[in-house]
């Protein structure tokens, strides 16, 4: 790939993942386009580009996480000054979507923060989204512009196959990642169990229990995120009750907040598969945790959508 | 409800469910909206709404099961007759929102149809929609109007806890209904299994298995839709091979299509519980299948929105 | 023209038109674009576009004839995959737009359907329309996109110079079509009849004459279309009465609905002249029609816009 | 009808038809809504609602007459007043909707202005339309806002019939205008002819004839609008030379403009009735010409809207 | 005022104007209503409104003060919540509109953030503004929603007026406030000064000088915001170099960063007015900040508008 | 620069600045594209484009000024036939936007008129704004286009730096003007004052004082526009009362409406600098008012945005 003479290809990191940023711009050769993203202190944003973008495409790269509210405005107002600087086409790259969880109404009178976050993108003049593993998949349906799904599946099965462990479970541990158990399962040709959690009365606590067999098996927890890491620590203890040999676990975006890192620390999980699409601060990176890059996979879709070829096979 | 001196308030039925519709009117003491809907020969619609709505808050009932395009048209239409006529508020009732399966890119180059059918009635001029039991919860997001989102689990779990059944277990047929499985289960105090489908080659036929403990137990599958019933009749195979005592099954919306009629009369199915969400015609009706009328849960949403009540006690 | 080799000019038909698709196919020298357009049992339309479109001009075939809700459908889906596939501009041929009659409020509380479905393209990503003889030409302006509406006047009334018939008058069936006879009449140096219809009272049966002159003269019919044929077999019979010579007749957009083949074969008609904006079924072929096609037109006019060429010759 | 309390219903008028909304208002019993409607030196108009109308109905009366771009700004501007003033629905009352004749591109590359016209009015935040006798009923689909389309028919039609005309034809002086002309025929119980103009070669002069039997009979000619008067003035003329009795003519809009009184003065037209949507400076007041007032049509249309009844009656 | 009993009526505070809130709701004698507004551990922000709002005329008090991006984002998900619950019009009463320095482009590729989040209100369906003193009177125009735009001025004005000064000049402490300075002198019946602020050479400092007389006078410095507090503290140190005798200051919105409390105290600034449009947190109250509420303004605002009342009156 | 042959470069103008845009014609070395546009007798305006746009980066150059409303037409219609006749990117160059001094609500109920423009623009089709000299720059912030907004700051700044008068003060006539007189004052390193009004009653008349130094000084006076000359006459008189030596001005926008000319004839003025962006009548050109071409700057701005460089260093 020659992006190094490429004028009209512009790359550009704001704060959120500006490691993951960098190693992008290597792998296309290319440099980080120049632009100042400062706050001021009264919290206010300002930016300002420091080139000329005009009729250029376009890729800003930045994670919805946290601060969630800070990084979404900060891509918002890029957004607004690359429109009305005369960009070509701008192409957000949101390697972790914040906010999926709210995508429906769970109660009455919620709001769908997933969508509102969808239409204030769209309104505001993102072109492309070009994204990984959505909370859940209906959030494409949110937008009505292209958005490229890319699927850490892969990436996490993958390294456990190199493992080349034995009498596998794939476990999911709550009912919405189930999905997402099969798939990485279907991959290591494994059977699935699941983390059940039932409630008897209204106000009783929940029993947790397994459903599926997992006595004397190497089991590996799946799930899209970790956030306080509450609900992965649970499922390897009932795990570990129910007889499990060994438990692993892989999710790709690690939210991590709270105690999450001291809790895993703790817990009976021995090895945890992540990727960066959040960037780890140096204090939650610890020897239990691996953390695959997924610089790869997105400049090869940037790829095939600066040359129009079809980004299907990075889904498939 | 004193709907029938209403002069502002009007039901209408369009060609999909006219017997719920009916069955609304006369729960609510009105009559259904004048309006004639024709099809011409070539296949157009043809609409003239024959009293006056100007300034009316307007319910349209249209399902948009089978035929369903022709369904969707209809509707639209419709709402563009009321529109243009001066309604006030075009409120849609939607009891099956068809086309809800495609809610996402399952596969590349593929529409997302359930978000396409939202813009339209959207685009159009719905003011509001009032559905039971989408295909995933997240379709309230490819709206921006409010949807009110009617349960149809209460209702089957009221009818199996009324059988007063022992030793139940709650069966998902497939990963996806496996949170609606949970909340049947929930009602019930029972525990929960799943139907799982493995491929361990590219090309090789998928294997079921059960997940979960079922032997000797009153297994019910639960599920949103059944259509060619292929899916339930599979799951009921897989529990009888695996020592299930009775099986008995519930869905909220019957669409039943091919030979679905003829495989669960076959099938293991002891019983079935559906809603009315979609008229069965009467070839379709065998003493296997339940039917439960939604029109009171319908009408009791649409006096709560009437009369700006909080519809959310139906949801909870 | 060459647009074989070209990867960035795609040509799919949908299932209205195949045949006139694949003529136009075969003489643009491209193969048709791979695409799976599949109806469930339960009728949901399914579609699957098999070859990248990302960047490509894309050119969709779809007359809006029988069955005209699901075509509509069809064509909405196509435009919502292709537009979510990163597709470049996506231009609707639309041979034979339906629903063209209702293009305003006959009556109090009807719908503009032709505007309806012209928001529908529009908000779901069409680009550019390329059509033919709208019922009525304001119908372009039911649009904010570009509207190429191509004239089928000169195919008919080329037809009918090369007949060498004298003494011709051109007849308008209705009041509506008096226009289109008007610019036949031109080119065939002509004067102009008209069918009148009246009625008296309310209720009363309505009176047919002429209005002009068509006695010892060759009559020529011109109407956009014919639905169920009772209009133009009532204005030939009308003519007959009236002393017309011979009788002969010609529309552009063959619909056919009823028993119009056995009316127009049974009645004084000579011989009408039709085109393949829509596609007749076999049966409905009889030797007093003859079809010309207009794909030679809708080529031309598709390598005008590719290339960036007025396409206003092909409309004087 | 009792306006004159009603603090939440307001008619403004601008600066094309004061006379006929001082009328208005008189029948009414209200009063005109305060405002100042200036033109600056430099042609800018300002515009200062001089009243709250916070809430209000708002009716705002003004024909896009001459001057048509005057006109059509103070309009828009004054609708943005309302908007940002915080009025309720904003009804405007357009009795001539100027650029009507540009409602179709006739030729390659010219605008379709009255549908531009109907964008405008619609996203400056127009919510109803009140019309008269639209060049093309088609417009009425240039708009998704309702539009009630006022006919001037039977206002023509009466005048007529009261006169006890016999042995009466209505000629329609162009093609466009045969379908009003056969609905006044209605009417009357009459038989219809038309004007029709051929034209041989490219730049050869038209010719004019009469379609239809017009010797010995009252002809009146009815049109939408009277422009420059040429029009009707050739089919006084053509009726005379083919043999008419005399000769009367009816149109909603007399638009006048250029000689066209002179025309109309000096050209075998007995009498000429007009409305005056469009209003007449005191040189254009000639004995031939009748104006019957459009107010009382107007008002019950207001009056139906205000009280939520239908508006239909008076359509048909 | 009686707001007590008015189901139909609701006022909601968010984070940031809590105590401003709280007076409101006294002043209208009403409670808030009820809603969860919590922050996970990601940052990402639940709303849960506790009761229903359906049908309600609500108003939300937000002002986008510190922390800016949270407070923006807490706005629209709130204002997303309610219109997915079927609230009625949404007003959104924001004393200080952050942002608003950002309202033009002052270099290329700069956003117009101002606009941005006005966009976002919108669009996200904000019925109606309520605000003070904005940056610049145009910001109003970025909306097309009404917008009542309150003035500070008076409040400002009337409290220098009651100490009776003499021999006063108002004084505008940049370019950009002396519309705002010149207002204050008119109540004051004053003359102005202005700091001004020249550059000789591209890199070389600023030099400060009054433009006007302020010798022995009674100096009133009048901006709408503090930031740092640094053009403030400046104009005062340039007046007291310039033999002003006392020196005084108000301002609208107190944003009060970094060490803007410090400088203040150490300035000539005798005593500063400012307003509540801002919480100060305890630690920013020093006795030379006196502070008047705006509650009772933004009360009776409200109270025009919900009884449909003109709200021109508070303007001017 | 040789656009001679650019087939896919147009520039097109309409009737408000033909001298100015045949001048960037010759520049540009094109030849300026072939339209017509016509005014009817009824004040209604044609347009007819006379060569192929499609796929065109069309430039039209027009300003809103008198007769502005006919002006604004003009150029939404062209917008819209450009638009229908699939040209590319329309880019509108509006040397001098009219209605810019309604750019806010300087009393309740008014209109915000320069947005309302702004929007028409928008909603019709334009792309992209180039203008000079808004009257307010947030003026940028109406529009969600790319607005290049070119200072005329340097060619007057320019003006007077080649005319080394001595002992300068920049003035600003009234306070909407001081932004721009400080930015002229930094290029010719002056200092600056500015013309006071203050009104002390109600009803009582202004009273006009010069805050700052003028005695002996050469006075410039600076603003945006001139209209009827009151404002700069009467800061004349004011100046020459206070002492100033001699007196400049210099305006960007020549708007001379009234008795403009008159008045600057016999007022303290020595000279009058302005520039071409308003097409001056033979009648109003005086010596006393020298007239500089913008041409070279719209030219320069125009190839750059071909070229898609930077428009950046012309703002600077």
């Amino acid at each position: 790939m020659t992006y190094q003479q490429n004028k009209r290809f512009k790359l550009f990191s704001l704060n959120s993942n500006q490691k993951l940023a960098t190693e992008m711009a290597e792998l296309l050769g290319c440099e980080l386009g120049k632009c100042s993203v400062s706050h001021f202190s009264d919290g206010e944003i300002q930016i300002h580009i420091e080139e000329s973008v005009r009729g250029s495409e376009v890729y800003i790269v930045q994670s919805t996480s946290y601060p969630v509210n800070d990084n979404i405005l900060e891509l918002l107002i890029m957004i607004d000054a690359l429109k009305r600087a005369s960009a070509g086409i701008i192409n957000v790259v949101i390697p972790y979507y914040g906010y999926g969880r709210q995508d429906r109404k769970a109660r009455s009178r919620e709001p769908i923060t997933a969508k509102l976050v969808a239409n204030l993108l769209e309104t505001t003049g993102a072109g492309r989204i070009l994204t990984m593993d959505l909370h859940t998949s209906q959030i494409q349906g949110f937008f009505d512009i292209p958005v490229e799904h890319l699927n850490g599946v892969p990436i996490l099965g993958q390294y456990f196959q190199e493992k080349e462990l034995e009498d596998i479970v794939i476990v999911a541990p709550h009912n919405g990642s189930i999905g997402r158990a099969r798939k990485v399962a279907n991959l290591l040709h494994a059977p699935i169990a699941l983390i059940d959690k039932r409630r008897f009365e209204e106000n009783a606590f929940e029993t947790t229990s397994v459903v599926g067999n997992v006595e004397g098996k190497n089991a590996i927890i799946i799930d899209d995120l970790i956030d306080t890491g509450e609900t992965i620590v649970l499922a390897a203890k009932t795990l570990a009750e129910n007889g499990a040999k060994a438990i692993f676990a892989g999710c790709t975006h690690p939210v991590f907040t709270d105690k999450a890192i001291e809790k895993i620390e703790a817990s009976p999980i021995k090895e945890l598969v992540v990727t960066n699409t959040i960037e780890l601060p140096s204090e939650k990176v610890i020897s239990k945790i691996k953390t695959i890059s997924v610089a790869p996979l997105l400049v090869e879709a940037i790829d095939r959508i600066h040359n129009e070829k079809a980004v299907s096979p990075l889904f498939e």
